[in-house]
């Protein structure tokens, strides 16, 4: 049976960002669950869904969270599986404050940190994760990964054909 | 019956640092009990501490982390006793990673942080709450003070006393 | 009788941001006076209200300050009474000046400090540090943490029954 | 057929650092290779050896590099494994240089940072990465996860039976 | 024959930015050769177009490239010629992730590297490149060098004849 | 009359910093007083200092503290006489807090910043505020001015016979 | 004879922040000249203006420019008047470049330097530097601070009476 | 004739940096001339020697300087031959300050900024400028590029024959 992946948002005001995750994980066509859940307003629900994660058919966690962005360190810690955190910009510091509240983790409980919102890449790690032992969406990521480099070569053609730069 | 100071180190080796709370602790004669505690390795133990340090005759708590320091928030995420958060200072950043994994808590659950490596000010602002109805501690304080900047005199008197700097 | 809050901010266009703490304290009944105090402008004006504070019926300070904020810092210098620090948000540097001139007190005069702009927690704090010792207070702060998770929970019940996040 | 991890490092100067990994890789008993590859001096080799990866039973391969750390990130432009970085501490900027450019991938080819010089955590990272499919590893994850919680509780058990800190 | 200035960016949503180099070198008369190639999308067309730059009449290679900015250091590891590059501002960390990520470069494989979002500059720099062993280019540096000093010459002299400054 | 320059440390532990401040006084023959003061311990103090300043003899006041640098602002706001803050290093982010502490003053006190540690130049500075309008100091700043140009010639003279550095 | 002030800009975009600077001297009635000068496009007329402007009847140069800000070092290269630095905010960093750049000075070159932006403080500054021996100047000083002083009175008294805020 | 490479150091402190530059240099055989000058102390000879740079046979300026950097900037504002600028780690902020200094340059006046103390990077890259037109360079060039290759490959064949890392 196919793993799922759950999807957590610290705040549903993250929830424009968390998107991203959602729809990368849907081209992929991986099951996936999404919940507001919080560090600090909500701690026993995440910490229960954690433990229980793997028992209910998750395979990956993606956590986003923004400011003092505890939810990816909170539900490692409740978790052998492997947490995706996407820290997530608020008011200030643009982001830097919830990168380093998810990447900097002590020994023994990491977190797999994207980019400052980088949402559809915790959605993609979360397929690579998944791809390891299963073909078909090692095969997407394939597929999708030869889109991209397609995509980047029209544009550099269309390029050429423009004139705009040339003298 | 007096509230005691619960002070809380995320690991052993935040020991030298909490030190200072514990020394400050001792100067007001208020009782202290001192634990290990793990947001990540004993997430369980830490909360339960948390919920009833009420009930157990705690007034405030001490949380002392590094790196992602995630331990004030989780406590302060289950009781309604004032968190006093000390970020320390670990491998990396100089204790930013701490201090802004300590502060920029969200909405609804505040940890009153205190300097880098801050431990007797921590102490001393523990001492500072339990006194706002403990006239036995507020004069303390007061009289703390007042001896902090006698120091501050003598010092100041020494200086001018000393011919180095004259010409 | 009840203690009072008093919340300073160094000038009248931090206004914006200290009604998140004045509404915080209304929300916990707690009696509060505002005033414009500004360390640099009305230093003596400011340091002879701290002078006082205790006699006047007050147990918790609250000052909100952008760039160099030496407010916090010049109150907590002339009382034994907690001093919660908000740092707010200015033309530059998203409020890290402010945060750092806020919470990187030296030994002995502790500044207890909150996130950027986050005046709501700095009342919710000053609620906290009255209700060490005032059950009604105390009471309330576990009641408005219920309904903050209720609330958390509703979001995350409505997004279940949202279906345009699933295949 | 167990899926081995590639521990990768930039220069040979990172290797005290990548030791972690390796230590951690043993503790789960999961086959492992170590390679000195560079990004800009041998950018062939890396990028021959991530694109062969996957068929040479590779299930994740990890990279630590400091500095302009590019070496995760290319070795993640050709393969669809999930790539662990390690951002490494060099002579500046305790590893901010290398955090950034390792976490803050664009969007498409994700790297699974750790935390500075987290090198046990890339580790624990990639056991987490093969459990998910693989019981044997996901059990030891959990032993090892109850062990650290224990080494906590007998530092706290130890510390209450002190009495240095008590008055 | 002339040497050509490639100006490659590692994604079109940086083209507003790199205008600036390709008007920079136009005003030279510099032959310029624009490209879309991602250092992580099309990897291979990149280090191929590097590794024959020299052999294809290219003497400089400016490349831009925002974030994780890997794409100038990817390109200086295949080319012996001199690699500019420029770190673009995206939507966090105002380019400093971008300028870390360009110019903290390991030995042996330097990037010459300008501001953020600095693409005029590089523009000059390149034409300056050119212009150690070509006269007509040198000329026009000087040239330009004029006409720039004239210009705030006239600005200070306009605004010499405004009074509105004056008492 | 000759004008005095004060030099004011928040801390005796500033003492080998402001060293530099004192002895460059007296390479211009300034008459200098020094005093240990301290914003947060001895407030009132530092206050009637500052506002005795200009009828005591004072034509400058430079300042020295660390972390939470409140001392320079806080005497500012007490006399019309130029302040001079050196933002002092200590346990963290090498002076950045005190940096930002002392600089960034808001409108209508402002505080003549120096380098994190720079005492030289802010005793300099004092010459050259002073200097304005006293010509004896004026001179002595050119010649020092003067012999530091033919310090930096003779040590490029020095090089020039030294031939290590030659093919 | 009085002293003029100079007030030189990097730039003509440097305009609007520089008013708050001329403002202030016309506020104090000291003569100012205003002037566009680049350290790097018209080095030789700043360095020439800086020679000269002591025997021109200047006491004090105000120096206003934005990134790599030379231009405050440049002309306290070129004189032994006291030069204040404006770190001006351009398009990245909020002014942290030319903040950097304006306060780091080497030994024996010092810059008084204000917060980013703080046109009007550095024409304070220097109203303050030409105040220490001309009584004009330091009681206008010392009306305009009580002015000061008098305006947050008001603003305070006005919120006494509002009762939005009270219960 | 060969084109000659100056390497200026702003303070003779710089020296054991500015090593790796001229190392570099004697590499390729590129006549090299070494000078102490100061963009603030003998701010005169610098520009001279800018302004003649070109006629006296130089074909690159390479300028090492920490601090508030600002040696790079002032020599590229005299001279049209491109200028690679070494920010030099000093007291302070790991070379931040240094850094930012020497790449924010404004529009038309480049510096090539390579890494913080990246002074052997400096020397291969007045090597590959000068490469763009002298083969005999440009061939020693691919030369060290294959050697450096080479030493990575053998760190790795020799890493593959111990036994430490394997289980």
């Amino acid at each position: 049976m196919n793993k799922k992946v759950a999807v957590i948002m610290g705040s549903d005001s993250d929830l424009p960002v968390v998107k991203g995750a959602i729809n990368s994980l849907k081209l992929y066509e991986i099951p996936v669950e999404v919940h507001v859940m919080s560090a600090h307003r909500t701690p026993e629900i995440a910490c229960e869904f954690a433990k229980k994660a793997r028992d209910n058919g998750f395979g990956v966690i993606i956590a986003a969270a923004g400011m003092a962005a505890h939810l990816a360190g909170i539900l490692a810690a409740h978790t052998t599986l492997p947490v995706i955190g996407i820290p997530c910009k608020a008011a200030s510091f643009d982001g830097l404050d919830a990168l380093l509240s998810t990447v900097q983790m002590p020994k023994g409980i990491p977190v797999a940190t994207v980019a400052v919102n980088g949402a559809e890449n915790a959605g993609t790690l979360a397929a690579q994760i998944l791809g390891v032992y299963d073909e078909t969406i090692s095969n997407k990521l394939s597929m999708i990964k030869e889109k991209m480099a397609n995509e980047v070569k029209e544009k550099d053609e269309k390029l050429q054909v423009e004139i705009w730069w040339k003298m």
